[in-house]
């Protein structure tokens, strides 16, 4: 594997300082710890959105930091989680006094992580709330994961909860909707190929050269099961019908108390979709499949939703939450309310999020 | 290689239809002859902007066509020119009575078709003017190609000129401007991959697991040389310098004259790059680098112009040209004046290229 890299160790901090000179009208970032942040922030009174987790999924998160979207992104190293300290300054710096909302992809180091920083945030006295994205419908308990990973849904709630908290959510509202978004959201993907980490520059997984992993979460975490490759609009039907599907899903979660500064334990259910839902479609590339594959995707997914009466009123389609250069594409799909569209629609401009501004 | 495909023979004409049916609101497709056109064209009164080429580097030129860009893109199968008739038929389809500027990259397959297209609208009445782009320092004469290659200056001058039309410039203003942004740009690639055809299934060419090719064409073509695959600041320092360091380059190309109805011949030069220039830095992935690797790529490439006394004042970093699933990037340096940067800046609204609405 070769990529355009110096050394290993440097990968991540030479790839921030880059982005941070080519967009410095948007963004900044800060090393020791490390965060990328908003050059305007904190913006006074309006609540900020923070989000985070190991790199490598380039633009997620970093790539949507700017007005409508994140207020900072905390990247770790490649695949590792980012320290409590790194959430930790990221909340004070982008706090304008209406408190931080956190978007947590549900991996434990993420979790385990950002609980961290939401207490040590309430022990100096800034308010956080803490959501959690578990919309993976691949499958439950899995390496690095309790109960479903978080994965496409998360672009989702990061782009309409920003829009939210810019037009003056509070605090408590912007974590409603993000975990409305989150119930409402369901995603699957497959890799045709493996990917490799700066560090190790081995592939992560070995896959032959006729196969493919089903389900294969954004580190490369083993699928549901791993089978000859399809072509694409088997491909298509596999994870659409797979989310389409799915019945009601109920989980546990623990959520912040950030009056009494403790935890306490939520059920959670993602209903099943129903003829009629309209949906926004987002087919996801790993990394290394270009965007005209992912259009024969989209194109049956559209055939498959139409047939089913579903809706489509709104797609993204791209290269938004990667996994290194892997080769595959995931499909997520978000019921929309009135609510949620308009948010979507909402101006954003980040680096990587871009409309109506 | 694996593809998310079902049929090589099928894959541009699915790839299509799926992202007709992605971006309704701001595309159709129209088949036999193939072309992608803005769902509002014709624009009454305005300069209609054509391109297009042989698929494959997407979301070149298809995802470009939208309000304040192309008008219509003529795609042909991968990496094979388009027919003067799909170039006829998207001219006709767009044709809002002020002519139509044809954007041609110089390969000689496109070359060819697009004048034949050129004398087709003008014996049908239609106005007609056409510009190439050859920008690629890489090589002079090669494969598929007299002169230099078209490559990443293309993406620019479709946004500028596309910017152009949409605020009223007449065809021959249109015209002027995108010779001057072609005269203006430089840009040199590699590759780290080959990338494969669907039709062939094999790669294109073959790459040593530690050799790159520098000055790779997008089509695979042969470049200046392939050597050991270097760290990625001697990578982005050896584009950058080439560009940076090009003198003057002075060729001769056809042009149309659509009062006579005929070619003629005319010099042109390309100036070479000067302390004080003021540039909009393009950091193009070919398909299968990711973003997280350009931004390396860009953060030595923004050190080696600041210390040169050259402004970037622009940046455009992302897969916008692509060669399918290749691994590599380009660089393309535009040398930009104030003009230039009031269009560049100015709205657009296409699948792939969206700011300002």
């Amino acid at each position: 594997m070769k990529k355009l890299i110096n050394s290993p160790e440097d990968f991540v901090r030479e790839s921030l300082e880059g982005m941070a000179s080519a967009h410095a009208d948007l963004i900044k970032v800060n090393f020791e710890p490390t965060y990328v942040y908003r050059t305007d922030a904190p913006v006074q009174g309006k609540v900020a959105i923070v989000s985070g987790g190991g790199s490598g999924h380039e633009p997620m998160h970093t790539g949507y930091v700017g007005m409508g979207m994140l207020d900072a992104a905390c990247p770790g190293e490649v695949f590792t989680s980012p320290t409590p300290d790194q959430m930790l300054e990221a909340a004070k710096q982008v706090d304008g006094g209406a408190g931080i909302l956190y978007i947590v992809k549900n991996y434990s180091g993420d979790v385990m992580n950002f609980e961290m920083a939401t207490e040590l945030a309430y022990s100096e006295g800034i308010k956080v709330l803490n959501i959690l994205i578990d919309d993976d419908v691949a499958v439950k308990d899995s390496l690095y994961t309790q109960g479903r990973r978080g994965v496409g849904t998360t672009v989702l709630a990061e782009k309409i909860c920003g829009a939210a908290a810019q037009q003056g959510y509070n605090l408590q509202q912007v974590a409603e909707l993000c975990r409305r978004v989150n119930l409402n959201g369901r995603s699957l993907g497959i890799a045709l190929s493996s990917c490799t980490v700066p560090v190790r520059m081995a592939p992560t997984f070995d896959l032959g050269t006729s196969e493919m992993e089903v389900g294969i979460g954004i580190h490369g975490e083993p699928g549901r099961k791993r089978i000859n490759v399809l072509p694409a609009n088997e491909i298509a039907s596999m994870l659409a019908l797979s989310i389409l599907d799915d019945s009601a899903y109920k989980r546990v979660v623990r959520e912040w108390d950030m009056e009494n500064g403790k935890w306490f334990d939520v059920e959670l259910v993602s209903p099943p979709f129903q003829k009629g839902d309209k949906f926004l479609a987002f087919v996801n590339s790993m990394g290394g499949t270009p965007i005209s594959e992912l259009y024969i995707i989209y194109r049956k997914l559209a055939q498959i939703c139409a047939g089913r009466g579903l809706d489509i009123v709104r797609t993204l389609i791209g290269p938004y939450m990667t996994s290194l250069e892997m080769q595959g594409c995931s499909i997520t799909l978000l019921k929309l309310d009135d609510e949620m569209i308009k948010l979507w629609d909402a101006p954003v401009k980040t680096p990587s999020f871009c409309w109506g501004v």
